[in-house]
């Protein structure tokens, strides 16, 4: 993990069209992934920094395909990309493209979603979708599988039938893979949270900026702001996402209108302060839970422990707690500083701090765990 | 402000023994400075951050002193120190250093305060001690000069009897700079306070790792791990101070005890996380706010706009809202992010995101506005 936590492997790995070594699955391996009764995939933003993860993902699941194409926009089209071993040509995204895909995996941004989405369902694809176009659409589910798989009951691949599904917001995911267990034994009536988000989230440029932007500030020099209008080295800032109305930005608001559609309940508060801090690719969040039933932190610690797709970190005699780093290129999300409330009476009142790659479980991998419930 | 955001720079401003030339006073200004009439002074811990800092405000705000001494440990005695054009050699702190003086600056630790303190006071000397170590003792003024002046009403200088007051942790000194005018106003009744910690809040020489583990980590070395013991580079966690048999660490239960102190209020209900993020000197508070009485989101801006000390930040429409980097080397506490809580009833609830200078008014600045109300 050492050189995945440099920043530079870390940007490389998103600016290079070729997954690193590491990721390169054995002939073995591409044997059991390679299969003619397999779905046929199309990986939709491929060059983005969730579509490179879209396959480093695959690969490491060994997710089973017949086919695979490389989608993305008129710019990348022709460019060459090496995927297990074997050679591809990025095409360009067009309606034809999904003729023959069963699943399309989307992260291109919401108006490529908007769009294409429509078109490849029509043409019978399932389609998973990173982009927030279809989130709070009613009637499209809202998954994160660990949390409600039930949403997306019904829907199957090579059908013929095509589907939707929408991936919800990385904040949202990293968030609810924690609460969502406890919410379960003592039901969350009010939630507060406050993110600490990576630059990972505004895509590969960002954190490329972030990473130039140190070495001018450590140079003396004034930081070059092209993704974002203000320093990002050795500083933080509210979420650049637009402000509503009501005051929230749209990353705020995320977090509290797909809770309660992925909860299935309109009445659980959230309100959420959203940040973007100085780290590369996982996001934290602290998180401050009201409960309608009582839960004391021991019972808090093992329903966590027990819970899928979530590690404990909690070691209070050591200060040892997760970190971005520590989460980064990891699948579970991580979960510590499991304590009571002391602001709440009785113990209907917790506060967690929560960590997880927001590439990986907040975006790539949960959409692949989606794909693999339609097998 | 550009090169104060420059690590570089903010770093060899705590590193060299002598302040940077923009803070150095004219003639006329020293001639203001220096009274016979006016109090002696003692700085000690003058080597550390906050110590620094001490001379930098003094300087600034031509606090007026007839003598100064400039203690430290016995490492740092017999080095010379620069201060308003004139030379001062550093010395050694002991129990006859407070012979005379009126009134002593100390930051220089817990156990220094814990053992000097009392016999400063003993020689008569008023003591505005920046540590820990008597904050919550009975009868100790912990004092924010905006927020309860009162609290040390009847304590004089130069009077043979010494007192000694407490400047609150930097964390809530911050926080309630913002939430005081809104609480006189409608009363918290409980506060939900995420904290975005800088590394000046460890000391110089945390400021000088953070450079450091980012220069490594840029050049893909391991990053060197002194004053914490993990990577803090590109990456943020809990913050470093011990945790109690209640899970909370100790700077998380200083705001909660410091608020009920300084509001003189047992009954505010008080939760806190804090973590520390890769940024040099000013921390940000994400802070959510429960009401007894009603307030708006206007009412409440207007309000801060008019709170001493406190400056707004909250342009929707251009997305620009307070960053610890635009507070850097500033007095002001600034706050913005100010919107009804959506997950309230009512108008009792908001959401505020604050940023204050931790050495400054989270230490050397409060202090001094402290001694300047001893005039």
């Amino acid at each position: 993990m050492a050189t995945l936590t440099h920043p530079t492997s870390q940007t490389h790995l998103f600016t290079k069209l070729s997954l690193k070594p590491k990721k390169f699955t054995s002939p073995s391996r591409i044997r059991m992934a390679l299969q003619e009764n397999a779905p046929s995939l199309a990986v939709v933003g491929v060059t983005g920094a969730v579509g490179q993860e879209f396959l480093s993902v695959l690969s490491d699941r060994d997710f089973p395909y017949r086919s695979i194409k490389m989608l993305a926009s008129k710019r990348s089209a022709g460019k060459q990309l090496t995927f297990q071993d074997r050679n591809y040509t990025i095409e360009e995204l067009t309606e034809d493209s999904f003729d023959g895909v069963d699943i399309a995996l989307f992260s291109a941004g919401g108006s490529i979603s908007k769009h294409f989405g429509p078109v490849a369902v029509e043409k019978g694809s399932v389609v998973v979708d990173n982009s927030s176009a279809f989130r709070m659409e009613e009637g499209i589910p809202l998954v994160i599988p660990e949390v409600n798989p039930e949403a997306m009951e019904g829907i199957k691949v090579g059908t013929g039938k095509g589907a939707l599904i929408a991936n919800p917001n990385c904040s949202t995911i990293i968030c609810l893979m924690a609460a969502t267990p406890l919410h379960k034994h003592a039901k969350v009536i009010r939630m507060v949270v406050s993110t600490y988000q990576a630059a990972s989230g505004a895509g590969a440029a960002a954190m490329e900026e972030l990473e130039l932007q140190t070495r001018e500030v450590m140079e003396g020099k004034p930081p070059t702001c092209n993704i974002f209008k203000q320093q990002y080295a050795f500083n933080l800032f509210s979420h650049n996402a637009p402000i509503l109305s009501n005051g929230y930005n749209e990353e705020e608001m995320k977090l509290v209108k797909e809770t309660r559609k992925i909860w299935n309940d309109m009445n659980v508060k959230v309100t959420a302060t959203c940040i973007r801090v100085p780290v590369m690719r996982a996001h934290a969040e602290s998180v401050n839970l009201q409960f309608e039933k009582p839960i004391d932190e021991h019972t808090a610690k093992d329903i966590l422990k027990s819970a899928p797709g979530v590690v404990v970190i909690d070691d209070r005699a050591s200060n040892h707690f997760p970190t971005p780093l520590e989460v980064s290129n990891k699948d579970d999300v991580a979960v510590g500083r499991i304590r009571r409330d002391v602001s709440q009476d009785g113990y209907k009142g917790l506060d967690i701090f929560v960590c997880g790659d927001q590439i990986r479980k907040g975006a790539a991998l949960n959409a692949i765990q989606i794909a693999e419930m339609l097998l």
